[in-house]
């Protein structure tokens, strides 16, 4: 498959990104940076570096926008993913490749380029696609299909009691992107707060003697230091990295609705929250109810090995 | 316990009071109408007609608010509970008493005269507990505490993807009533999505040789038919009869959180809905996370043969 990855790297992220080059069936032609976890521009390094690292410094990382679209950068998530988004460690970036366009720009021409082909997957805020969307309005027809690891549907929010940080960042970008034609598939908190990396899957990516998996194994500790807090324990959830497995197809949904969906745009307790009709979902068949967008809201089998198998792999 | 019953007759408020007259432990001493399913008005004369049906024609009932406290109110919601509220069925109300003053003046006299002693169960719009407040802005320290069925913590809403209806009905009143300093149980979607009754009950009902279980089982009929919808088969969802079994203790929380809680009195996609900071539900000790409200968020129990056995029981 030709992807197009919109990321915020970001510890989740880049074990997403690794999880993506090291699957034989993608092919990833371009990686756009976002402001999310951290601002756009060290997300765009942070992707050399990583891309570099895992032997695959030809694929062209395009810088995307700084500003959300009606609010300024609001200083990532130090708390969770380090001072530089991915922990603090920095990577080297020699010889890697940057595009010339904004990832909005780099994102219109690629899909103009391979109509119906490009897959598209989204891991930080969807200020990009938005912009892409005003760049070229054909954009959903252009494209074959939309990923977004984002929102929660029933799930408490993460960043707020009601809204997952990514949506929350550019509710107003997430409004656009929901309400365009695409073929869209939403993996909110709902799935991935439930599928983790644990200690042994830590010290299992440290006991590698593969530097891609050394440096994962060192990025996850500060995440996993975090997640002391809510899960209670040392520990991970593998947000972006579902999105991706839902991506390839090595995840599957167990429990999946279409249905229509509002972004909260207010300045109210719930903004950026997702709001999906799924008030259908007690009817004995879900066929009944159908709308614009598939939310993920449940995969039962463990990702967490298929995930760190494919990391263990990259040399 | 004395008991102050705050109501928008209204089925399954038919359902709550039936259970609470048949309850030995529970002393009735003041019933208050609100609008929601019907007008206030309405409402009144409903339960006037339901307290003489279940012999109790000398509990006195105190009309309350008409219109919400930022907002006319709205028409009922006819297509669930019929026309006047209770199914189109006409209840004989000779020799009922109505109070002199309003639901709210009625409920503050009764706090005052029996301080620390007053119950509170509201299964309609929170508008006289609100205006209560204005009245007495002591009342929670001189009432025993306060038991609601509304919200929606994690479930869907009902009268929209976001909010449930008593909630959404007045969001204003709602966010005073949360605000207040009291002993405050929410009894939301979802707990009360989950508790039914399904034909057999119903059959039950109409099988009895007692008044008040047979127009209990007509009353019930409509709200099947509007059930059929949502849970794809006759049924109904037992909301307040469940909130009146959490104050009685003959329903039993197996999931609650006490959090803190904020309403969306925004006009987005989201007002009227019960934002519950859950955040801390992955913790595996729940008690690290507390705050003001306890949320009932799961009953395992079926309630429904406790409150068939109390309903058949009236006589």
């Amino acid at each position: 498959m030709l992807l197009y990855l919109d990321c915020d790297p970001g510890i989740d992220d880049a074990l997403a990104l690794g999880y993506l080059i090291a699957h034989p069936d993608v092919d990833l032609a371009l990686v756009g940076s976002v402001s999310g976890n951290t601002d756009a521009a060290t997300a765009a390094v942070n992707a050399r570096g990583l891309l570099r690292l895992f032997g695959r410094p030809d694929i062209p990382v395009a810088t995307g926008a700084h500003d959300f679209l009606s609010r300024p950068f609001h200083g990532g998530a130090p708390h969770v993913h380090g001072d530089n988004g991915i922990g603090g460690v920095a990577l080297d970036t020699t010889g890697t490749t940057t595009a010339r366009g904004s990832a909005a720009e780099e994102l219109v021409a690629l899909a103009r380029s391979n109509p119906g082909q490009v897959r598209i997957l989204a891991i930080g805020p969807l200020t990009n696609l938005a912009l892409a969307l005003d760049l070229e309005p054909t954009l959903p027809s252009l494209v074959h299909d939309v990923v977004v690891m984002g929102g929660a549907a029933l799930a408490p929010g993460n960043i707020t009691p009601a809204a997952e940080a990514n949506i929350f960042g550019d509710p107003e970008a997430a409004a656009r992107v929901l309400d365009a034609a695409w073929d869209l598939t939403m993996v909110p908190l709902d799935a991935t707060m439930h599928q983790r990396f644990e200690a042994a899957d830590l010290e299992a990516l440290l006991a590698s003697d593969r530097r891609p998996a050394q440096v994962l194994g060192e990025l996850l500790a500060q995440y996993f230091d975090f997640y002391s807090g809510p899960f209670g324990r040392p520990s991970a959830a593998l947000h972006d990295p579902l999105a991706a497995g839902i991506l390839t197809g090595e995840a599957i949904a167990t429990r999946a609705f279409q249905v229509r969906t509002v972004v909260d745009t207010t300045d109210g307790p719930g903004r950026g929250q997702t709001i999906a009709d799924l008030r259908g979902s007690y009817h004995p068949d879900p066929k009944a109810y159908s709308g614009e967008a598939r939310w993920v809201l449940a995969v039962d089998e463990p990702f967490a090995p298929t995930l760190l198998e494919r990391l263990l792999s990259l040399d």
